[in-house]
């Protein structure tokens, strides 16, 4: 039996319509409901069949949910759940996908100072977004994160486990300060510095962009791809795992700082030495499962 | 008929491969020989029947040969070349696919003062290193750039360039100095920002690599791949192409300076208006066939 019978899913982009496409092939007899704030993804949800509702405002999406699963860029979480504050049935339990945990868990708690919250975050995506660029199984051999706050039901954290299990996902439970820390050097901060590298390339005088695009083989379209993610969900990270990534940013500034200089001076063992360190990350990534195996990310060569 | 009908490539790892494959697949009257200064690369090389010989020698693998491909890393082009001297016929191009053109330039004239030298550099690749890696289609659809001295025979160039478009590259003939800026910001900072990245995440102390492993999949991962690149062959672009290098690097940490401002200050607007920019790159490199169409470089999603 799955964990939960009715599934409401408020945010319908890229992840809350991989979810709402992974209930329908891994749970088919539970019942999906659809909200999104922008009437045209609603239009598009209910023109792909997404799921089996698709309401016409968040209160009415929820009114008959046992799971309530936040899909939305953390820094609108606060006001998505207030939306829902009352309309939630009592023993609903409330989750989200958002990529900080600390603050997202205090503007959920805030909003919805009754109801029992469960904190997830999958970590998994691509760079498409939008109702139409999920798939069911995005999650599959992916990693999610529960960060319950103490105290919270262990039957809570079960299901919503459970739901996640059934989803495809690995599943790991992490203080939230923790997880903001984690996600801001595996996540955040190679998103900051994909989006600032394509910036700067873009801004040069003496080489065009159509230089740019043409020679991106070489290494630079690897980044191109993250930093054509969402701008809005983007944003609100930075803004709201400010600390974590700060101070991760400030280390990553110190290596390359260390690593102009080696360069500056000609100390070529000190790049060598580096350079050889880093091929040992990229071989445990691919032994677990979480990266593809296959040269240049299995990209078609023909 | 082929632009050359005996062909010596010298250095046999993913390029030198990858261009002996695509000699027997495209252009299967060429006799190709190969040479290695590594004696457990000629071995393999022979084992997996890469081309028609593999010579001893370096000498020895020119002596017949219309056209020398030297492909070594740049920081061993100037001795490569030096080894073939005495042995290379009257008459014979020498070219070669250093990823730094001004430098690799000056060392192959004054090694080979009266050879006639086109070099080349076909911009492609993978992570991957070593003779089992290469393969006959790496160069599909890639752009090859020549950076032909003043004064080269034209008709010299215009025989590399066809090989190179027998092999499925597009050519595009720019000048040294301005090739190696514009691989500056397409290839060489990517490099040594995913390097730094990827060292940066291994040296955290309250954040584990078994961590960094799993949760690699919200970004990290990207970085992992081209920061597994050959060590010998990234040291020596840095060493080599010092200048431009250095160049952008400041650019880049100017930006990023700029945006963990705009995080401190909660300049959210800033933030937004570069995610939207950095999109449109993107869509040009899809478009211009430089990078997978399919979500996630078409990784595998099972």
């Amino acid at each position: 039996m799955p964990p939960f019978s009715r599934v409401t899913v408020i945010g319908l982009g890229l992840i809350g319509s991989s979810i709402a496409r992974g209930i329908r092939a891994r749970m088919p007899d539970v019942c999906v409901t659809g909200y999104d704030a922008s009437a045209e993804v609603r239009d598009t949800a209910r023109a792909i069949d997404l799921c089996d509702t698709v309401a016409d405002s968040a209160g009415a999406s929820v009114a008959e949910a046992d799971l309530v699963v936040l899909c939305v860029p953390v820094g609108a979480m606060g006001a998505a759940a207030a939306e829902i504050a009352g309309d939630l049935p009592a023993g609903a339990i409330v989750s989200d996908v958002g990529s900080c945990k600390q603050a997202v868990a205090t503007a959920l708690r805030e909003a919805l100072s009754e109801a029992v919250i469960v904190p997830a975050h999958p970590v998994a995506g691509t760079e498409q977004s939008g109702p139409e660029s999920g798939f069911a199984s995005l999650f599959h051999g992916r990693w999610c994160i529960l960060t319950p706050p103490e105290g919270t039901d262990p039957a809570a954290i079960d299901r919503v486990a459970d739901f996640w299990r059934r989803l495809g996902a690995e599943i790991e439970q992490m203080a939230p300060d923790h997880h903001d820390r984690v996600l801001a050097i595996t996540s955040h901060l190679p998103h900051l510095i994909a989006y600032t590298i394509v910036g700067t390339a873009s801004d040069l005088e003496e080489v065009t962009q159509s230089e740019v695009v043409k020679y991106s083989a070489g290494g630079f379209r690897d980044f191109t791809r993250i930093a054509a993610s969402d701008p809005t969900m983007w944003r609100d990270v930075f803004l709201t795992n400010r600390e974590a990534v700060l101070e991760m940013l400030q280390r990553f500034s110190e290596d390359l700082t260390a690593l102009q200089r080696a360069i500056r001076w000609g100390k070529g063992d000190e790049l060598f030495d580096l350079f050889t360190r880093t091929r040992a990350i990229r071989r445990g990534i691919v032994e677990q499962g979480q990266d593809d195996a296959k040269p240049d990310f299995g990209r078609t060569h023909e």
